[in-house]
């Protein structure tokens, strides 16, 4: 596959393995350190990682943890490879018996680097599941700034399906869960760093049962908790790169030009770049541009293998305000990786 | 199975039987006038029934109709039954060559009556899809008065999925479409009829496609358009009446012990009957009662026989403030039917 000279990717890839991070718990291992949010944090990069930990398992068996909604506590659950009563067709999905529950869980530890190139990590748990819509685990961050706080958006996984949850932040230290911002099926919730008219603006991505396919949605609201004013803004396109689904990356960045989305996009065989999309910028649901090819393509072992191979997943930046971008991403749902990419570069390939 | 002695059904039903409805466009077959939204208007019982259509079938295909997004005219969509890309195993969808469409198309159209039991039904659409998100149709009306003006929420369906949207009328003859409720999938929109604390209230009813089940949600807003603080309320109850999916009804109505919610089930076997839910006055996402089981079960040919046999579905009352509900609902997605209720028998049947 064609890869893009305008990415270079850094010499310290991965930048974090699931083999240098500690478990949260005994008797867990760590199975993923991928899809980092990222931002500017007092003059440092850093990663909100999804650390994604599984029960060690059993010859014969598979065991996921969830988490007990009254306690609080992880629990294990067991089931036998041989039971006709389970599906694990997929090795993201546990079906047994009617109920489905995810094969690992995630949950969130930053990791901070002076230079951007190499990241020390906590060796506990920044921001855990809770609650009743977080039992299976916290997915995907992104962080935003926004009104002098940090936010953080991010995907619940729960016996109540795949929604979408805003956090705050000062300090990366203590956190306000602030609720449910998208029922479910919904992810890949991408703010805006600004008002628009007034009016908070966001990417997201509903997931289709019956009819229709997994596109980009922008809704606004007049705060970050109530949405409304939902349109869709782009789908899949048959027979190219994103004919599978397509989903936002992290917030959009402000250019010139428009507003610049780095979004995703998965083909057939679930194999997952990263292009871009260029937005009006004071009517952002109408489209100036759109990738015809993807800049990122998955490249090398840390993306081509691993637990969902040829997946590239860039969900968090650093942008120093010099024109480069540190991309931020994850490898294969296993790793995390950086690249950079200049910003004009990025717009260049959007004037073919 | 059980009928309730507490409902007493109507003994003009079915109220409305397609084959006495004039199709919309020549060429046309009326399939179903199914599913009435309702309301109390100018002193008559005013329902807002869906009825659903397709092209007249030939032998060796199935053809179904949409809407042209851009000229807003219906044109015919045809399939070779034998075309092995052609998957026509659910009556209801359509699926060729990876895209769905539905095997109906539905607009609303008013029936009135003084009695409330013998109905004239208009000879051409009240209200029909129009816009990008309305393509495959409007289904499903619920009509609530609040603030002065009838609005009427239903679900449209296109390419884009199954989303809800809002309209508002002052006399049921000019409406202003408002836009989007909820991002796709979702259906079964009840607003409560008046704020509660300030804030509007709706349930609604996500489909979810990895994990999780067909729950009741509720959500509210500071206006009809921009929704959050989602909660989920009631989910399926393995084994029971309602075991596969749950959905809201007809708007919530208020009595001395809670808001009184006429909600759907279904079982394994897709049979839809009616019970009801008791939500608290002032914090309606508690929960006070839930129907053990329903009042209102398919009985006889116009419910139990039909394009979806053993089907009642409720979305519509007129209530004439003397304790007794007029009950308006679908039967076997074809036929349109009422009952009478009194309020204080459905309470009855939530303590036990």
């Amino acid at each position: 596959m064609f890869q893009s000279p305008i990415v270079h990717r850094f010499p310290t890839n991965p930048l974090i393995h699931p083999s240098q991070v500690k478990p949260s718990h005994p008797g867990l291992e760590v199975l993923g350190a991928f899809n980092p949010g990222a931002t500017l944090f007092e003059g440092k990069s850093l990663l909100f990682v999804r650390v994604a930990e599984r029960p060690v398992q059993e010859k014969g068996y598979v065991s996921t943890a969830v988490m007990d909604e009254e306690s609080g506590e992880l629990k294990i659950l067991r089931f036998r490879l041989d039971d006709p009563k389970l599906d694990f067709s997929d090795p993201r999905l546990i079906r047994y018996d009617g109920v489905g529950y995810v094969t690992s869980i995630s949950h969130f530890r930053k990791a901070v680097s002076a230079d951007g190139r190499v990241f020390t990590m906590d060796d506990a748990p920044t921001l855990a599941g809770s609650g009743p819509h977080e039992t299976y685990g916290i997915e995907d961050a992104r962080i935003v700034k926004l009104d002098g706080l940090y936010y953080i958006s991010y995907t619940g996984v729960s016996k109540s399906g795949v929604l979408t949850l805003l956090a705050s932040t000062r300090d990366f230290q203590s956190f306000e869960k602030l609720g449910i911002i998208f029922a479910p099926d919904n992810k890949d919730i991408a703010i805006f760093p600004e008002r628009i008219n007034g009016r908070y603006y966001t990417l997201h991505r509903p997931a289709l049962k019956h009819l229709g396919a997994m596109a980009i949605w922008l809704a606004s609201g007049e705060n970050l908790l109530d949405w409304g004013h939902h349109r869709d803004l782009i789908s899949p396109r048959p027979g190219r790169w994103d004919c599978e689904r397509v989903g936002a990356g992290a917030s959009p960045i402000k250019t010139s030009e428009g507003w610049l989305e780095l979004y995703h996009g998965a083909d057939n065989n679930i194999r997952y770049c990263t292009g871009a999309l260029l937005l009006d910028l004071e009517e952002p649901w109408k489209v100036i541009a759109r990738s015809g090819d993807p800049f990122l393509v998955p490249h090398g072992p840390c993306e081509e293998t691993g637990f969902m191979p040829n997946v590239v997943f860039h969900n968090g930046f650093v942008d120093r305000g010099d024109g480069q971008l540190d991309l931020f991403y994850g490898g294969a749902d296993e790793v995390s990786c950086g690249a950079t990419v200049a910003i004009a570069d990025i717009l260049s390939t959007l004037k073919c």
